[in-house]
């Protein structure tokens, strides 16, 4: 019943990181890495790597860099055949922050590009494989894109690049599954010989489902976290995820301890998942940054008066 | 875009009431009332119509009985197109607590049957049909039942009754949207003069992603509830299916309002929604109850030991 060539990419504490700058402790990511190596998770995206003239160190988390120093001292001596990997965003990033990777506990490396940074993302993630390292791409905002340039920069990446796939992602959580599988044969089209992820948001509640709905029209890397913890409405559930896949090598138990340990305490501190203002980010095709912005004021809870504000022509942000 | 075939039926407080045994207060019904009637919405299952032999009224609230004189009551000087129902269940109802549909502001009645009582629920459905109203019947548990006896259920609720539509309801929020898509199939091509709907539950965070695609296999009567109220996971919110449907009948607006000023209040006081026990009831097929009574012990975040205790063999319950 399971898709053996379907592999998971968890990306609970870069994503998750998103809502907190990337504060977690190392005892808590190395109880998450513990948790999905045991789980028989394929990938794991443990933080961004990033410049720290561009971030302040303190300000932000140690997942906002994740040096190799950081991840050898949360990996050492658990057991595990999972795969470690990085993010790296176009110009944050300095290409000498990168070791060759046989020096490195990292192992692959996702550049985040939107379209129109096409160029550079394809540079990075050829310099990054020249390095030593698997490479991916995640083209990001994807419902803001028209296919004709969307489908001119994939046949690049296909003709110029050495990644294993590239990644659809949902990054306002504004895609219905019919969406989701228009884009998946896009990107399968054009991508003759690599793979296609998908990366949902859950603005909609179809984070899951639009995972579902990629697989079914043969993506081969499916992002997830644990929890759903992401930003604004979290991403796709890895343990929703799993237990579809089916796939015997996957155990669901370490990945419920985990959040019965960690997750649950987590969720009353820091906030994440479908909310109704995710929902109005989603439907009108927005960055959720607004909706963020508006659950830090005293009318977080005012869903109606937020949908007009969005939706009236005196929203000069809407109005063009 | 949308469309136009396609109504809703929301069961905010038949669905909702499954928590709180019906304890609503009239004022917020009629709130609710008035909020649905200015969204542009189809039809309102206001709640059960059951005999107060069997429930004791003060221990269950006024919606478990939904008598006319109380639907009088709330309804009185708002004014509305929408059509108002209630839902009965096979032999919980007297049938001389229905009088004729011309001297009840109720007008259609829904019939929930488990595919082993169909003969009672045609009998049902055909005397509330006599008595002037539209008629319904749901199939609850559709995940436990077999295509065989499913469809000679369905044949003959063809053959000898009048009902608008029979709803495929995923009671226990088992289904992944390939079933669903089999199973509206199997129940369009059964029913050949009648309409097929879909209930969704939200234990995998499917249940408006499954709606979705009942629909795009043509069921036509979708089944909703404000901000996803209803027992354990909860079931498709309403406001995600108006957004998507994009009929220029309804209006979004009143509906989020009412979140705004009955449902975040209402929330923090009986839960609803997504929660990895209900994932686990859902993923084993299971009835919700089990994951409802643990969530009022002291271990109610005890995921992992949970999922541990309904699948190892000391589990009675689930050993057979």
């Amino acid at each position: 019943m399971f898709n053996k060539n379907v592999k998971v990419i968890d990306c609970t504490i870069r994503d998750g990181g998103l809502i907190n700058k990337w504060q977690f402790s190392k005892e808590m990511v190395r109880g998450v890495y513990k948790a999905l190596s045991d789980a028989g998770i394929d990938y794991m995206e443990l933080g961004y790597r990033a410049s720290t003239k561009m971030f302040p160190p303190g300000e932000f988390g140690p997942w906002r860099f994740t040096t190799d120093e950081d991840v050898l001292e949360i990996i050492d001596g658990v057991k595990s055949d999972m795969k470690l990997g990085v993010m790296v965003d176009i110009g944050r990033v300095e290409p000498d922050d990168i070791k060759p990777a046989d020096e490195s506990p990292v192992k692959f490396i996702r550049v985040a590009t939107y379209v129109k940074d096409i160029d550079k993302a394809i540079w990075l993630a050829n310099h990054v494989h020249e390095k030593g390292y698997e490479s991916f791409i995640n083209v990001m905002a994807i419902s803001t894109v028209n296919d004709y340039t969307l489908m001119n920069a994939l046949k690049q990446v296909e003709a110029e690049s050495h990644v294993s796939a590239v990644n659809v992602v949902d990054s306002y959580g504004s895609l219905y599954p019919v969406e989701v599988s228009h884009l998946t044969g896009l990107f399968r089209t054009a991508l003759k010989t690599k793979g296609v992820g998908f990366h949902g948001h859950n603005n909609l509640q179809l984070g899951f489902a639009n995972t579902i709905q990629a697989v079914h029209d043969g993506a081969a890397f499916c992002d997830a976290t644990i929890s759903g913890i992401g930003r604004a409405a979290g991403n796709c559930p890895l343990e929703l995820l799993m237990a579809w896949l089916k796939n015997p090598r996957y155990s669901l138990d370490p990945v419920l301890q985990v959040i019965q340990d960690i997750f649950v305490d987590l969720r009353n501190k820091i906030e994440w998942g479908y909310l109704v203002p995710y929902m109005i980010t989603g439907v009108l095709n927005e960055h959720p940054r607004i909706g963020i912005a508006m659950r830090n004021t005293e009318d977080k809870d005012k869903y109606a008066d937020f949908f007009r504000k969005l939706t009236t022509p005196e929203c000069a942000n809407m109005e063009n």
